[in-house]
């Protein structure tokens, strides 16, 4: 595809979950704790995650319609939104704005945005489970993925070394091992689900694939998320500019110039497109491909 | 049964969930998080929820191996205890003493605290999934069931009413409705998850009919913890006695006398059998019968 065509993609699926979020929120009365969800989870973004549950589901089933496939997307968008509430905390990372707006508890309150987090994450498996367009098995392949990708061998647990190792990371090793597991467990979950809404007998060799391309994929992304921080402005980032730095956290620029965490962006970006470009057509729009390239000259 | 023999089956069961519950988190590297979820998670108490999920496997298989119906119990056991780890957080009630021990908070600090019961919750999906014994069917019910008792409509929904209205509750019908969602959604989900790990294809009328126990017995229990609050001694209930009228609490007491809420306690806990006594034969252990009577007469 070529970067329009890319863009109109990746706006069409973002507007399909933008709106299955909304109508999974609608249902709810508004006490407080719905308006602070809704808050979080609907502001309109790219919806990056989502977009690859629904293109992994395409490639592995070959269907272009992906209505079984958006209640997984919804699902682990409410999974990435709990995890940026929480994150966001005080107690965590104590940030004021996200995305260009007060983050959740300076608008309602910590006690509201820990509820609502904890009730986003929880809605996520019955959302989940709700998915009337595929088997039993698929659900519970899809349980698992995502249970596991978010907890302790996963988001979870690379937000803990992130926490209690703030200043303490000792090797560019070390540091991969918390992105793998921090940003890397979202992407492959993503992958995975797209998988399972596809087919519920899974290959080992196809899992593998998904593995590399979302480990390296999780890691360039978010090396080049510690270059925008360094880098980029305020009104671009849509979040102060240099919080790491002023929080002496470390990152890949601990131990590498700019140039050299980009150089290491686009040797795992071309990593991740190779373990599944094998899975396209010629004809195909390699929309998996576009994606990790585009995530690569991100500005924001 | 009697006194005792009821006391040693609850005994039994709770070591079962004990062993399991030890054995879930064994495999856990131990950086921390583990050791906070542990903290919480393996304390030796009654196990009253994951009791009913194992009785009510009894009742309605006639299977008296519970295997099949632990994992669940284990599961919504890490439901209760995230629960409990975020309620005592600062920015919620704000407890330093549960069980008669320092909080998670007060031992491993806030963002771990608030991480371990993100990371408790997650991976009560994941261990229910995970069941082998049972049909993907019934892993999907389970998963409906769990997240649905323990969110928006259920558990976290009455946090919400209890965090936004403190002292705001003008009715004893208002504060039965958080009391049906706070306390009475894990109950149901307990008969629930025991339910669906004896069968895949539920009848309505039994639903109805734990429904029924369900909600009577949440209410009764919570009104009796509302009682041991006022007359306990600290020693007895293990937390601060009388923390409710220091926080200025709307309970069950605002509304009536002590006298009058254990009347109360009575006569829901007498309509909380009558519900499930019908599945039980003359000759049978009318175990969740016999939790009622317990939870009714409790010191803490």
């Amino acid at each position: 595809m070529n970067n329009n065509d890319f863009a109109k993609l990746l706006n069409e699926n973002a507007q399909k979950v933008e709106k299955a979020l909304d109508d999974y929120l609608s249902n709810k009365d508004d006490n407080g704790l719905a308006q602070s969800m809704r808050y979080s989870l609907l502001y309109g973004g790219k919806r990056i995650r989502p977009f690859i549950v629904m293109e992994a589901y395409k490639l592995f089933s070959g269907d272009a319609s992906v209505e079984k496939a958006i209640p997984f997307a919804c699902a682990l968008e409410m999974i990435h939104t709990y995890s940026l509430i929480h994150d966001d905390l005080p107690c965590m990372d104590n940030d004021d704005l996200r995305r260009g707006k007060p983050t959740n508890h300076k608008v309602f309150g910590e006690g509201v945005a820990l509820l609502a987090g904890d009730t986003l994450l929880t809605y996520a498996f019955e959302v989940l489970a709700s998915n009337n367009l595929v088997s039993d098995k698929s659900i519970r392949l899809a349980t698992l993925a995502l249970s596991k990708c978010a907890g302790f061998s996963g988001m979870a647990g690379g937000q803990m070394i992130d926490l209690s190792s703030m200043n303490n990371i000792k090797s560019f090793d070390e540091l991969k091992v918390m992105h793998s597991l921090k940003t890397g467990a979202l992407i492959r979950c993503a992958m995975l689900l797209g998988y399972y809404a596809a087919c519920d007998n899974p290959s080992k060799d196809i899992i593998d694939d998904i593995e590399s391309y979302a480990t390296n994929l999780g890691i360039a992304f978010q090396i080049r998320d510690d270059i925008l921080d360094r880098i980029a402005d305020c009104e671009t980032l849509g979040k102060p500019v240099g919080s790491d730095d002023k929080n002496g956290k470390t990152t890949s620029l601990t131990f590498m110039s700019v140039d050299e965490a980009q150089g290491l962006v686009d040797s795992m970006t071309k990593d991740a497109i190779a373990s599944i470009e094998k899975y396209y057509d010629d004809k195909d729009n390699r929309s998996l491909i576009d994606l990790a390239n585009y995530m690569v000259g991100r500005n924001k």
